[in-house]
């Protein structure tokens, strides 16, 4: 690449050899990604600093407030389910006679199906098989947990074996390891309603002093907001997000803490509410399908793991990826929070122009 | 943030003069991610060396190996067509009535309205308007024009002062900005059917044997992938990504030439195809909502800029952002091409362990 | 069919000359569906009364119960715009250069394109031409204005004439003359979105003591079933109909009129709101797809005729079919309201129990 | 309604003292609806002739030609699986963690639960329970065994059962029986995904001289309208019916043998698939969710019990429920493939015009 002149991107401090096709080829540097604090964020009785990398103006800025609104109101609450990584392939059958066959084959060798799969893998275990038939084509959703990693190329592995194995035994071919029956980076009903990777849930009280104090507005102008905007405008859109803003957040903690930015798409899914408690504010946000990890990937290059320390999370230490899924849900609960109240008091684009890009 | 030791974060060569609550805010430092070169993509005619930022293994490479099997096939096809960034703010009637009236005066005053929204704007133009009633609640979709530029703040601006028109002359109130009629990164129908930002279409005539030698597969077994896993498999999982991996690919491109990755989202959404011509294989991919501008945001950024200049589209040149479009459609057709094939010659799992960060 | 003995079914009053190859073939006689009467039902302003057609035990009750609140509300408001019958033919194109063309075509030819489409045609005229892209398919929404017939049947035709001319001015070839971009008979967001035959929307203000002595609960609970059920619950569920069962009161409005019962897949989607208006409740429905017509189809049987003649709609008089449209959407919020409310003070089991057929 | 002259509507052979309060209220006579016989349709071995009641021309005799086509391709393939009914109440948690009590509670005492709900009713079962929270909604899919019923209102009253224990237990409260996430008459993903009633699926290979001479097409061409229309055509619709006209089919049958009209939503789901056989046609159709019983609602009504009987599925038999569900697959199998064969032949529009009610 000798013809351009890339004195930044040539600038970087990442060790290189390490990289070499592990995390991408023909690298000739890095871009570099501007990255932000927010926070304290008190989470189920503790506090975190919550590393954001961005180019959106007002965004860690937002974040922010919404932390301390939060804080103010004595912290938020999260709950964390751990789904598994999950890999769809899928099998082509004469028939729907072979493609029973095949599912009851499925259900009748689960065991040994499963020691298969464990075979040489220290990571990662077949939790469970979904089987889904149409036609001449079986898809099999095949959950995995996958330990503190995010997982999908060991899922990838796992579901090979199960392949091979299928058609030793019954010479059903497998047409593709991944048949979109995952669902991989794409927007789909079945993570909505499955859940995929972490299912993640957050709420917070907010009293009403601080909503008027802290987000220049009331509890009833927030919930009329999520009524129109998260619930009702999604409803008339036709959107699997029924949010303001999760992709923002999700996308900046998992560019800050080296997550695979692709499945930014699964953690833009999901509902915001919002409800009068009295005269203070319910307000939860869930997502169905956060795909995380602490180990693997991005997470081992040296400015990612140093985000990752921020939060204390770069020791490889067992429950780290729940325990930063339950972070993220926070760090999303303060930022729909955050933006929420700046629509309901009519700031956003002052806001942005104040903070923005725009000009 | 002095307690934390963060010498790779804090080694940065952005000027963080230029930054300063215009792309962050509590800006401690940069992450840093591998950025690697995909190419030379032929499309419509030129080639184009394809910055990609990632850190998932094997990416570039398959990338890579899509553009040689296009260019070994004279090149892909790239159809773009400016829809527009568009805001969807939320108007709240007294009843039906009212907001058949208030559906009225949006159609017989447009000229007018558009006026105002120009006001002391250099770049946005209105250039539609789409309202929707459900109760009492009118969403109107308002489809801007924004030069180079992705352009949501702007759009947003623009927006507040239909508002506030619309309050003086109607006395209606604008409840919120954003009415999730826009739709803004979140995965929506409504983006699918109707388009935002940028359309793109891409498609090339592959030749057997290019498919043979460069892609080890054979146009019957990706036609039957395709049909299987991008189409039937997203159909059973009730997916808006009828397509292998267009986020990866979207989400690499994004983050090297400084987008906004929360955009992905809409990025994922689209449709593959495949079929047989003659003994060639003829492949298509599109995008109906394609975020993407060349001045603003992150564009401006050194490493960002950089990697915009590697396909000469760092001079803020008019007609840029749609030169970039159609870039990435290139390089969404290649990877997708590529990771077909693939999955087709069941050699994803071996790709990611000899490449991946798998182990 | 002499080996079976069916001395109800062949018990019928219908002129089974009329019937001849024009609304069935191989007709043995008739099934026999009690109808029932609701109402008077008040919507602008007039009274009808209401004509429905079930075995579902509770319905014409319960549609009865919500014509009597909305009466004494003070009657209902409701608005019909008529978007017109669609059919969208799919046309195989070589390539992506050859589908501009032909879109282009489709616009320059317009208004030529609508005269060849009228040559000899009474009752339909071409409106609306929306084409959309993919790879080598071309899909073309045709919109029509059908007169008071519901017009499948015609526009099909009509789809034809198109389809030929542009054979023959293209040499381009429709693949089929519905590509599912219709949509006809499925449940679909473009139909959501864009609307398909009429768009219906109704509302009513019920006051406080009507909801308690017709109704037997209170607004709030009203506001939380709608919320927490046909906006929240239909949203978890992945659902097109946020709504509790507009399916069974157009099903039996249609049944009983002799509207085509497979339209009642579009007359399932659609969006219920409820809002606390000071102490009254404001409730609203919207269907935007209402497929119906006052002439042809099932429409001119005797006691489909007799049923339309209730409600003065079986004179073929221009603007019968948007009256239709009207009482049924009234009919709707009527059935809604009265179904939410039993849900609200918890007696649906008992009123099934009651008059149901579960016992 | 003396007010009217309703000669036709007043002629019925319904025994109306056994209706009264049953299948309807305020009832004034019975609509008549014609009744055709298409077929025998070859099924798994048996032949059965088809009751089919419809205004719509051309559907028996389309059907009848699918009934030959399958005929002389040795018969089809069908299998059902009985999903069961599902209930989906919604319970209003004071937040997460109370949610999270409620849904160990569940499963904690499942064993109990299932037979609380049995409780003093013969037919039917509580087999499943899966719950979903969001915010402080937490909704519970009750998945019934029904014997021979559809069932709904049977279900309805056993949901009432767990909501009055968790009530006594829990001291939460059930908004709402029906939270939708049943999901009753309306179109869902949630239906789409776990299937609900009975799941069917149908195929058949169709020799090509059968294609050619009975459906004077090729099954190259039907292919290829299959993948046009029903796939990709559905796919840019945002439709949930991959299909040409299952409702049709379904709801001719529903209304001949008396079951819900409004369950034809559902039933409107489902996935057309079409691929060579080397130079045959393989054919297949899938029904996720089709609601079916031979005993309550309406099949117990003079003319609906002699369609069944056409069947021999008139002496409320052990299995007959999946029988009729194996009949009514059969039939969409049918109509599907000859409406597919019409379009693929291009003689929809002539069909229509010689059979329909067009003109």
């Amino acid at each position: 690449m000798s013809k351009y002149d890339l004195k930044h991107i040539k600038q970087f401090s990442l060790d290189s050899r390490k990289l070499k096709n592990r995390n991408i080829e023909n690298m000739i540097g890095c871009v570099q990604v501007p990255l932000g604090i927010a926070g304290p964020l008190r989470v189920n009785k503790q506090e975190h600093e919550l590393p954001l990398a961005t180019t959106e103006g007002a965004l860690v800025a937002s974040v922010n407030r919404g932390c301390k609104a939060i804080k103010l109101s004595g912290g938020c609450q999260v709950e964390v389910e751990n789904v598994g990584a999950t890999r769809g392939p899928v099998f082509k059958v004469r028939g729907l006679r072979e493609g029973k066959k095949l599912m009851k084959w499925l259900e009748k060798n689960e065991k040994r199906i499963k020691q298969v799969v464990k075979e040489g893998e220290r990571y990662i275990k077949l939790v469970g098989m979904k089987p889904k038939m149409v036609g001449r084509s079986v898809y099999v959703r095949l959950e995995f947990e996958t330990d503190e990693a995010m997982g999908m190329n060991m899922v990838t592995a796992g579901s090979e074996k199960l392949a091979r194995l299928i058609k030793q035994e019954l010479g059903i071919e497998c047409v593709s390891l991944s048949g979109n029956y995952c669902v991989d980076k794409k927007p789909s009903w079945l993570n909505f309603i499955e859940g995929r990777g972490k299912q993640v849930w957050a709420e917070v009280v907010a009293g009403r002093r601080v909503v008027k104090e802290v987000l220049k507005t009331t509890p009833e102008k927030i919930v009329e907001v999520v009524y129109r905007k998260q619930l009702l405008g999604s409803i008339m859109s036709g959107s699997m997000g029924f949010n303001g803003h999760y992709a923002n957040v999700v996308g900046a903690m998992f560019l800050a803490t080296g997550q695979d930015i692709a499945h930014v798409v699964e953690g833009s899914m999901g509902v915001t509410t919002a409800e009068l408690q009295d005269k203070d504010l319910y307000f939860s946000i869930y997502l169905p399908s956060l795909m995380v990890g602490t180990v693997g990937g991005g997470t081992g290059l040296e400015t990612q793991k140093e985000a990752l320390g921020i939060m204390g999370l770069d020791k490889a230490m067992k429950g780290d990826s729940l325990r930063l899924a339950e972070v993220i849900g926070g760090a999303v609960l303060a930022g729909e929070l955050s933006l929420t109240a700046a629509l309901a008091s009519q700031d956003l684009a002052k806001a942005h122009q104040k903070l923005g890009r725009g000009k």
